[in-house]
């Protein structure tokens, strides 16, 4: 299958490009590379140290004998949109290049304002590109569970059934989320949705979790080809961060009481859940959505997984309780279906000690990388701030 | 109440700041006058002749004796609002600066995006000025009740109390809107949503049905107050554009059999509602849904209405179906509810055949200035154009 991987640069983009290569597709990754910019921007970087983006395609092709191609441009510039679309005429885009930090959205107004418009604009873009000269082509878009917020009642995938005063429906399920990022994509879900039924667009919205893990069997084949491995207070996001601060001798840092409850799943499932929506398209006109995730786990539990690993590993560390700088509920009811990716073949590489460990391990390998000052949460969720 | 109109030279933000002005506030309106634009950029104008915003204020000062500041500027321009915020420090904000036309937002991905940035971002600077500058100020936003769609259930005012599985919550109402526009309106709802948690900002959303009738008692009172008059197949909506097509001896335009039904207000409640709002305002942290229609018709009731009025008028018209331009249920189940404007004291104008002859006459008078060849529906919703 003809895949353009757009966001092929970042954490999850990479590993999926390479894992489609490796099945044998025909992909091509479309980049901006801003996130290699946000780190400057933030003084953050990367655990593992990452090469650019031409020797990691140069590679591939030396261990694979496999060709990808990379276009560099930005989703936001229609024309570089519109002659890559026409170009390649991709039977599915993978929409992975969005900001997908919720911190860094809630730095400011500015901030704020970049995330929506970078990630809307982008993803129109490649609607009506898709629209107008592939209108067959399958996109498959990057959505987050956090789209949904911790609603009391079970989350399904992406409809609920609604008894009413006598009458029934099946509506796009009510969405709450928790930042500028999180909107962002609800924002997307909602015009996807719409050029799907006005336009006959096919579409499926990946609501991932959380998530954790670096490499896959192709990344971790070659030290060029290695994925990056975020562990700051703005990228990284909680069991990999918490590794990297147990390695360094650092806290980990739980918000609040930790008993927020969301799905997480593993980076080597996340590329075998994109070639299973890749491989199963979704009818014309069709808007659907999977959840995918593999299994909840509360902050506080991931966070004394790593702790009783760490210390089986004689490394010193231990819980620090930090004011929650978000704006989230710490106790609540959380269950979410994720039936439908597991339907269609997904085996979950469910969180075990033993990746808990490999974590542990590369982040001590690379110990003389972390940048302790950079765990802190710097972002607070509560104050508007106009710059 | 010192109370900022953005917005405030367009079809409901002009009578609503002279209304709230006549009422004893202390009105500014801020205005990048982009709806003068448009006509220019579609070759469309008012029915009505309208003057120019700087003759308007200055002939309210004239007839009422009292001062509107007219501050001329974009909301996507972030030093314009923060800098106008800063220097009025406002009780309420009433946010009709929107591109609101769905025909508009449907030409082409460059109007689409136009209108999804322009919309989203000016709301999202306002909210950040106000969270900043003046926490306690209410923000009065405009939304649509397109935001819902046509669900087979009750339309509640924002929110649904779910049963499900066994479990219950209140969530926010399922958006189903049918197009750019209507998108923008939603992802603005769930923008302001957002912020009312995380910041305490205090909103209301007016959730407006389709706006008819041109004039309020301030704008009818002089010449050169006169509100404008939509009547192409762009700005131009239902009732009015109806009148203005039985006026000039064109067919009235139905799209499809005409079954949808909408609801819809006169535009003396709108200026209404509005006040109702300011003056009781929603408390900090509170997102307020209140849905600002006072009927609910269908297009072929509201065509065949405009149609008696016209012949008793001696006027030679008659429905012209045209296939419908847009992606739209045409039967469907529609029940909304609208009594929380009502509670706080809103006594409606409903529709009646003496409105109806009284835009007829208005169309009359001003017959010469029709252009007939606007009327048509221009923009097809079933089209991605990638312009």
């Amino acid at each position: 299958m003809r895949v353009l991987v757009a966001g092929g640069d970042g954490f999850c983009g990479w590993p999926t490009a390479l894992y489609l290569s490796s099945r044998g597709h025909d992909v091509s990754i479309a980049d901006n590379l801003s996130r290699r910019e946000w780190d400057r921007e933030l003084g953050t970087n990367s655990l593992t140290e990452i090469s650019e983006p031409g020797s990691r395609v140069a590679r591939w092709k030396e261990v694979s004998g496999r060709e990808i191609e990379a276009f560099v441009g930005d989703l936001t510039d229609e024309r570089f949109v519109y002659e890559t679309i026409e170009r390649l005429r991709p039977e599915a885009v993978v929409q992975f290049a969005e900001q997908r930090s919720a911190p860094y959205s809630m730095i400011d107004r500015s901030h704020a304002v970049f995330t929506q418009v970078n990630n809307v604009v982008g993803t129109m873009n490649l609607m009506f590109a898709i629209g107008e000269l592939v209108p067959d082509c399958h996109l498959i878009k990057l959505g987050t569970m956090g789209e949904y917020g911790t609603p009391n009642i079970d989350i399904e995938e992406g409809y609920l059934t609604v008894e009413y005063k006598g009458r029934t429906d099946t509506l796009p399920y009510p969405k709450q989320p928790g930042s500028f990022y999180h909107l962002s994509k609800v924002h997307d879900s909602h015009n996807i949705m719409f050029a799907c039924r006005a336009w006959g667009l096919r579409a499926t919205d990946l609501n991932q979790g959380v998530v954790y893990n670096v490499d896959t069997e192709e990344t971790a084949s070659d030290p060029v080809l290695r994925n990056r491995f975020d562990y700051d207070g703005i990228f990284g996001t909680a069991l990999n961060r918490f590794c990297a601060q147990a390695a360094s001798g650092s806290g980990i840092t739980v918000y609040g009481g930790g008993g927020q409850t969301r799905g997480f799943i593993d980076i080597r499932d996340t590329v075998r859940c994109v070639e299973l929506a890749a491989n199963h398209p979704a009818e014309r006109g069709e808007f659907r959505v999977f959840n995918q995730f593999t299994e909840q786990w509360s902050v506080l539990e991931l966070a004394q997984l790593v702790e009783r690993v760490a210390r089986s590993l004689d490394l010193q560390t231990e819980l620090a309780y930090l004011d929650n700088p978000r704006v989230e509920k710490e106790e609540h009811y959380y269950r979410a279906a994720n039936t439908r990716l597991i339907d269609l073949g997904l085996k979950p590489h469910l969180l075990t000690e033993e990746t808990v460990e490999r974590l542990l391990v590369m982040a001590l390998e690379n110990r003389a990388r972390i940048e302790p000052e950079t765990f802190a949460p710097r972002v607070d969720w509560r104050k508007p701030d106009y710059r």
